[in-house]
C-alpha cells in the first residue's frame, strides 16, 4: 500500500517547486501518495508554519511522511533534520517548525515509543550537486523519498537530542482577564487566537485547558458572560455557531481546534476589526460567573 | 483499485482545511485517489459550486464520490446529506449545493438505478468530539471515506425524498430576444451566460436547446447573425474560436459546456466589459433570420 | 505500478478545468497519479511555460507523461502534438511549448532512443462533441490517458519532422560584459536571469556554460568581482547564499537551476528593484579577473 507524504511549504503555487519536489521522491519511491496541506505559508514564516502543522498533523494516517520546508535559512549551518513519533516521520530545517509538533508528542500520556531525532549528515541521500538553495528537492525530498522506501532513521545521520524551539503562543490568565493573541486568520476572514484549548463541558459552560502551560489551572467560563475586547471593540458571549448570530454580525465561537475565533456570520470579521497576526486580544469572563480554578 | 474521490469547496488552499479532511478520509480508507476540482469557489457561494459541479462531474469515472463542501449553515439544522445516482455518489451540506445534478441525473433517459439520497444521521460514521464549525472534517469527509470502504449509502441515515433546490439560472426565449444571466467568470475573464445548451447543427447554424426548461421549445440561429447586447456594447456573430476575433477583440462563442461566452481573444473580456456574476445580457437573433421554433 | 502524468498549465485553480481533465484521463486509465508543476502560468504566457517545464522536467522518474496546455490558439490550425524522448512523453499544442525540452534533449549525449514527434490527427483518441475551445479536455487528456494506458505513439497521428520553435532567452558575452534578460520572478520575488548554466569550479571561482548557445566558449568568473547592472542599481558580488547578505540587503546567487538570480535576503527583489520579465541585466565581470576563454 502507497505510503501517505503530506507537504507543507511556503514555496506558493506558481512555480514548479513543489512539483519538483514530489518527482524527486516519486523517483527515489514510486509508490508514495501526497497530500498537500498548504504551499501558501506567508513566505519565510516558521511560525505561521508550525501552528498550521500542528493542527492538521494528528488527522493523518498513521504512517505518514511530513516534509515541511519552510526555510530563511537554507544555505546557511541551519541543520536538517528528520523526526520520528509513534506514528508520524516529520522531514524538516531545524528552524522551530517542528516544535509544537514536539512538545505535543511528549505531552501525550500514551506513546510507547520514544521521539527520535537525527540531522540529515549522510549526503549519501541527497541529490548530486547539491544547490544552495533549494534543499527542498536536494536534501528533503529525496529523504523523505527514501524514508518512504523504508529506509530507517539511523541511517540518514547523527542523532539529535534537541531541536530549534518557538516561543509558544502568549496565553496569560490573571484573575477575570485572560489574554492572548491572534495566530491565524484564514480563509474566510475568521480570526483564530491563542487563547484554547477551549471545550464545551456543559450547555452554555466551557473549560478553557491551558494545554501549553502545565503549571496552569484549568479555567471555567460561562459562555453568554465572556466578553471580548479587541482593538476597542466589544463582542458579547460564546456561541456554538456562526449560524448564532445574525447574517453580518460578529461572534465568538470555538473554533476547530479549540480556540477562541472571532466570526462575523457569513462575513469577513478580519476586515471588519483591522487586525493581524500577532495582535492581542482579551476575554473577560463577566462580573459574577469569574474564574473558578480547579 | 483505488476509489477516487473529487473534492469540490470554498475553502481556499492557505489553511491546512483541504489537507486535514485528505487525511481524515485516508485514515478511514488507505486506497482513495483524490482529484480536486477547485478549493476556491467564492466563500459560501453555493450557487457557484453547484453551477461548477454540473459542469464538471460527467467527466469523471463511474464510482467516483464527490466531496461538496461549501456550508454558510455550518453548525445550524441545515442537514448533512449522501446522494447515489447510477454512476456517482455525492456527499454534501443540504443547501441546494446538489441540486443542479440532481435534476440533470433526473433528466437522463438511460438511468438503470434509481436516485436515492439519505440524511447523514448516523453518528457512527462521524468523528468523535464534532466541531460545530468544521463539518467538513468531522462528518463529510469520514462519510466519504466509508462510502469508498465500500459502506452502503443506507447505513449512514434515514432515506430521504427530497433536497433543497437552488433557482436554475435565469433564460427565457421571447420572440427574436433571448435573456439569460452572466453565471461564471473564469481565470481567462471569459464571460460565461446561462445562455445554452447550444449545438452546432450544421456550419453557420446553432441550435438552442434550452433545457432546464422543459416546456420551452428549441430555437434555432443563424450564428452570424446574432448580436448579444452587454451593458450597451454590442458584440456581433457567434464565432466557433477564440481565433476568429482580431486579437484584442470581443467575440462570442460556445464555450465548452455548451453555454454563450463571451471572449476577447487573449484578452480579458469581463474586465473589458466591467461585468460581474449575475448581470443580465440579452441576444438578438437577428431582423431576417428569426426564431424558427420546431 | 500507476503511471505518473505532470501536468503544466495556465487554467488556474478558480475554476475545474483542471479537475476536469484529470477526470477525463482517470476514465480512461484507472492506474495513473497526477502531480501538479504549476496550474499558474500567466494566460497564455508560451514561453513562461516552456521555461517552466525545462526547469522541471528531469526531476520526474522515468515514464512519466507531461500534460502541458498553454495553448492561445486552441480552436485554429495549430496542431496538437505528442513527443517521445529516452524517458518521458510530452502532449501538448504546437506552439513552441515543448521547444525548450527538445533542445536540451537533442544536447544529451547519452540518449539511446531516437525522439519521435506525431501530430495528434487520429481522432479516435479524442471525446465525441470536441468542443473548440477546450482541447486540454477534449484532446490533449485523453490523448495522455491512452498514453498512460500503453498505446503506441504511431497509432496517434502522422510523424513530424519538426516543431514550432520560440526564441531562446538572450544571452550574450561580449569582453568583460556579459548580457542577459530576466526569465522569471518567483513567489519569493528572486529575480531569475538567463545568465547560465552556472557552476561553482572551486570556492569562489564560477564558470558560465552558455549551453544554448554551442558557438560560445565557457566563461570563467571570480565571484566576488562580478557586478550586476539592473535599472541603475548595482550589486556586488556573487554568494553562495541567501544568508550571505544582510537581512534585507541584495545579492546575486547562483538558483537552483544554475541561472544567475537577483535576491534580497529574507526580502523581495523584484519589488524592491521594480523590474518585470524581460527587462535587461548586465553583468560586468571586473577590471583585473577578465573572461579567460577556453
Amino acid at each position: 500500500m502507497a505510503r501517505t507524504i503530506a507537504l507543507l511549504t511556503d514555496f506558493g503555487l506558481e512555480d514548479g517547486y513543489v512539483g519538483v519536489m514530489k518527482g524527486v521522491m516519486r523517483t527515489v519511491c514510486k509508490d508514495v501518495d501526497f497530500i498537500d496541506i498548504t504551499h501558501l505559508i506567508e513566505p519565510q514564516n516558521v511560525r505561521r508554519a508550525a501552528l498550521a502543522l500542528v493542527n492538521a498533523y494528528q488527522y493523518f494516517p498513521a504512517g505518514t511522511i511530513f516534509l515541511v520546508v519552510v526555510d530563511p535559512g537554507v544555505g546557511s549551518t541551519r541543520r536538517p533534520i528528520a523526526m520520528t513519533t509513534e506514528n508520524y516521520t516529520f522531514v524538516a530545517p531545524d528552524n522551530g517548525v517542528l516544535s509544537y509538533v514536539l512538545a505535543e508528542e511528549v505531552d501525550r500520556d500514551d506513546a510507547d515509543e520514544p521521539i527520535e531525532i537525527v540531522e540529515l549528515s549522510n549526503t549519501k541521500y541527497h541529490l548530486d550537486n547539491l544547490s544552495y538553495t533549494f534543499h527542498g528537492r536536494d536534501v528533503f525530498a529525496p529523504v523523505a523519498g527514501h524514508l518512504a522506501k523504508g529506509t530507517a532513521l539511523a541511517e540518514f545521520g547523527t542523532k539529535l537530542d534537541q531541536i530549534v524551539e518557538l516561543p509558544i503562543p502568549q496565553l496569560t490568565v490573571a484573575g477575570a482577564a485572560i489574554r492572548g493573541e491572534i495566530i491565524d486568520i484564514d480563509r474566510f476572514g475568521n480570526i483564530v487566537t491563542s487563547i484554547g484549548i477551549l471545550r464545551w463541558s456543559a450547555p452554555g459552560r466551557l473549560t478553557l485547558d491551558p494545554k501549553n502551560k502545565p503549571e496552569a489551572a484549568s479555567v471555567r467560563l460561562m459562555a453568554e458572560d465572556a466578553t471580548a475586547t479587541l482593538h476597542g471593540n466589544i463582542i458579547y458571549g460564546i456561541q456554538t455557531s456562526y449560524s448564532e448570530a445574525i447574517r453580518g454580525e460578529p461572534l465568538m465561537l470555538v473554533g476547530s481546534s479549540g480556540y477562541l475565533e472571532i466570526a462575523v456570520n457569513q462575513g469577513n470579521a478580519a476586515d471588519r476589526f483591522e487586525v493581524t497576526v500577532g495582535d492581542p486580544i482579551e476575554i473577560q469572563l463577566g462580573e459574577v460567573n469569574a474564574t473558578i480554578r480547579d
